[in-house]
């Protein structure tokens, strides 16, 4: 496949006639060819009509077909072969053992939405049988499904060009419950979203769904994204990105005559808690672990740890003197855009200059342009909690250590804390009672919590959670990875009376797709 | 139990400082005493400070206790006794009968979550154990439940002074999700609503339950309501009334530093279509049934059959001759509320002179205050697609008839109507194919669609969906009458490689709860 600068609507590819983006190797600053000339609204209001038209075919596709549909995107991406790889490492300056990896996990987790999609449990079938002979009334036969909540706009994330993007798990999802999606590119990797998008196009040709069920679309500035998510035909929007984009998005969403609902993961600093033993034990080891989960990917994570609590004392001093070493030693690394490596000098510019913070180590200085030299500022509890500017998100690898005063202190630091993707626990034995007292207030904070781990690195599994209160996302009801992501995207409906040859098969008397339904109150073996 | 006219802050009963309310017997005109003093924003921030406290102890509370204190709830209720029935008959103008019904399915319905609590399937417990040898990396330990959300603010509504009130089903499944509630009282029934605040802060005091669990409050005009979900400590909100009480509710929780979740049922017209052959052969038992659920309670429910569809020809002339026949002779009930039984003589008056409607039959006139007279409107499928005014709920027992040229006319009006909570299909065997052409649009438009019912009488069972896109409801993918309720006030958390010691008994090791987990991406038998 060669890139062609074109959107694609459905099947169709078009060019924009907007101002047209175009990547640039964060490497070198060098402009990629081609170039993507925008869209305009009428592109958006075609790609929206064509996902509406597929809307009431595909959500009813059987889970086999839906399935195997997941499955020939994955195959299709894998396809692209090299090409894709070195494309992707162009377009972001990540490292090719990386791209190659998360090229692995997004067909992996296109492969589970699959295994979720056949096991049907998002369709949470639940029967009640008619009681005709209960009194004072008789009860009608009532029964439940999950349908599909409509077409889906996903926006795609700079910092996982496949794995948050184009086909990623905000796509997987929403195709897995039966919602066509209408996909606006990240405008840092433009020629690879072209890529994954005629992987997907090619899917939805090979498997004879209705075009409709995917179409890609390109813009400079927020004029097509919030196009996207004002169009009625839209019915749910996935966005990951920074928080003023995400607050953009629901703004509009809720002006919406119909408003809907958005799942935007927007803004996390991953708090890390260093209980006094652990400190005490191993805070060696620990600097090791936590300048290394700092520093991965030059910090572009989403959870990466951008703030260490601990009690003030020498067992502290000595993990900030020995991370400290390693953030010496961390040599620059070129990030995703000249944009992020802008806001992330911005960033540190900012905390360099704050009175209440002192930078406690710098990394090995650039040797190129857009590269990040790794942080790492100290500062009080005190000054903490009456500075809301050090609670800022810096998208890098840049941390804050607080020094608190006491167990109470830390847990005021944890209470003043607004809501976050993860919060990490260090502890030992004896710092059970410590961390059991703290627990409670970090549930109401994250939505994950780990023990002696790094927030860096989340699992698609189904107990994930990469979720958690506002400003982590919009709505901490939900995650966006792991199998639990299908459920943004349904709704119910609840069928009373029908004839059996009405109801649609999930629901039918003998239980033809063999799904664990809730019956008469029961949960079937 | 006396009425004291105040309001109750956890324990404690305070006098409101603000402008009063007083209930107003409808079938008289005459105030009821005592008067309720308005609440202040003091009042609001001091049962939300005591909600506040009381959450972390309440949400962690073992189901069997949760589900005890649902219990004692319903048996609080019960020892109530007349002066419940005696006051709720004389505040809203119902028959006895049917507030000694709604009595025994508010209970019923309380019961029914301490059985849904007990049964844990709200946890969604999900496990992945570690794979310490899976390459390139290791996976961790990953364990997911559902935590309570937070406070919940809940809004009575007045049309169902027991079920959906203070301790209705908005109450009944913020409790058991684990959230404590503080209830806004509805202006139309202020001394029910202290009754059964009574019995709840009664059933509070026995659980030995911390006071702030339960509060109720109340407050004319919108000011107490409007602080109550802008409190931060407020995090979501259910509500049952009007479209324009439900926006405004919604506009202050996302205008919120943290939107919340709003969960607000508001308008619904619900649909009835009268398919050909069932027209043809049953046209006079069809218009029995349709006036019996138009009038069923002044068609004060918010399933009332306010639409119907059907082909026109000399079918539909006679169903209309025999719906108005028994229209013409339905006697004038009382309305719940003179506001309410204003609104409704406004809203007939309107379409009485929208020259695209004709009145079809009116019903017995008024024999005393605030009556509702039933009126019946018939017009042409051409003219409701033009005229949004005809598509306005109007709240009592009035419905419009719509007649169409064609199969494809019916469609067209299907989906040209908002979101509705229900759609119903009167179909007999030669109509299965119409209906079967019809249903994707219906399943879009809404929550429960129906055959040869009435959409009036809402069962609480594990498949009920009350609920539909908006403007019927604020949020599609939930319910708020079933079990299914209970998700509206729960979010996911995930625990990462924790000692077993650190876990909250449900994910343990052992599964010392007995539930059926996702385990390793198996359901647990």
């Amino acid at each position: 496949m060669t890139l062609t600068g074109n959107l694609l609507i459905g099947q169709r590819a078009v060019t924009g006639s907007r101002e047209a983006i175009r990547a640039i190797d964060p490497a070198t600053d060098q402009a990629l060819e081609p170039a993507y000339a925008g869209g305009t609204g009428e592109h958006v209001a075609q790609a929206c009509a064509l996902a509406w038209a597929a809307f009431d075919e595909y959500r009813e596709t059987s889970v086999e077909q839906r399935a195997h549909f997941l499955e020939t995107i994955a195959e299709q991406i894998e396809a692209l072969g090299d090409a894709l790889i070195d494309r992707a490492v162009a377009e972001t300056g990540l490292p090719k053992a990386r791209i190659q990896g998360e090229r692995g996990r997004t067909c992996t987790q296109l492969r589970t939405f699959a295994r979720v999609v056949r096991a049907g449990e998002w369709l949470d079938v639940r029967v009640d049988n008619a009681l005709p002979e209960r009194q004072p009334l008789p009860r009608p036969d009532l029964r439940q499904r999950q349908v599909a909540l409509g077409p889906v706009a996903v926006f795609g994330a700079s910092n996982f060009p496949l794995a948050f993007s184009v086909a990623g798990g905000d796509t997987a999802s929403a195709l897995a419950a039966g919602c066509p999606v209408v996909v606006k590119a990240h405008g840092a990797h433009p020629g690879t979203s072209e890529l994954v998008g005629q992987a997907l196009a090619q899917a939805v040709k090979r498997c004879g769904l209705p075009e409709g069920v995917f179409s890609l679309l390109y813009g400079a500035g927020r004029e097509v994204g919030i196009a996207l998510v004002s169009d009625p035909r839209i019915k749910a929007v996935g966005f990951t990105g920074s928080r003023s984009g995400g607050i953009a998005l629901c703004q509009a969403a809720q002006a919406r005559p119909e408003p809907i609902p958005v799942y935007a993961e927007m803004s996390s600093i991953n708090p890390v808690f260093l209980f006094d033993a652990a400190l005490h034990n191993r805070g060696e080891a620990l600097a090791q672990g936590f300048v290394a989960s700092l520093t991965q990917g030059a910090g572009q994570f989403c959870t990466n740890p951008g703030l260490v609590i601990a009690r003030q004392g020498p067992a502290l001093q000595r993990f900030v003197a020995a991370a400290s070493a390693q953030v010496q030693r961390a040599g620059a690394q070129t990030m995703l855009t000249p944009g992020i490596f802008s806001a992330y000098a911005t960033g540190v510019g900012a905390l360099a200059e704050n009175s209440n913070a002192e930078v406690a180590a710098s990394g090995q200085p650039p040797q190129g342009p857009n590269q990040c030299q790794a942080h790492l500022f100290v500062t009080q509890a005190s000054a903490f909690l009456a500075d809301p500017a050090l609670q800022a998100e810096v998208f890098g690898a840049a941390s804050l250590v607080v020094a608190c005063d006491s167990d109470a202190q830390i847990r005021q630091v944890a209470e003043h804390l607004e809501g976050q993707l993860t919060a990490t626990l260090q502890l030992d034995e004896a710092d059970l009672d410590s961390a059991r007292a703290l627990l409670p207030t970090l549930e109401r904070k994250a939505g994950r919590i780990l023990v002696n781990g790094w927030p860096t690195g989340v699992e698609v599994c189904d107990a994930m959670v990469h979720g958690g209160p506002f400003p982590a996302t919009s709505d901490a009801r939900t995650t966006s990875v792991g199998t639990a992501a299908i459920l943004r995207f349904l709704r119910p409906v609840c069928y009373q009376d029908f004839p059996d040859g009405l109801l649609p098969e999930a629901l039918r008397h003998g239980n033809p797709l063999q799904l664990r339904r809730l019956l008469d109150g029961k949960r079937e073996g």
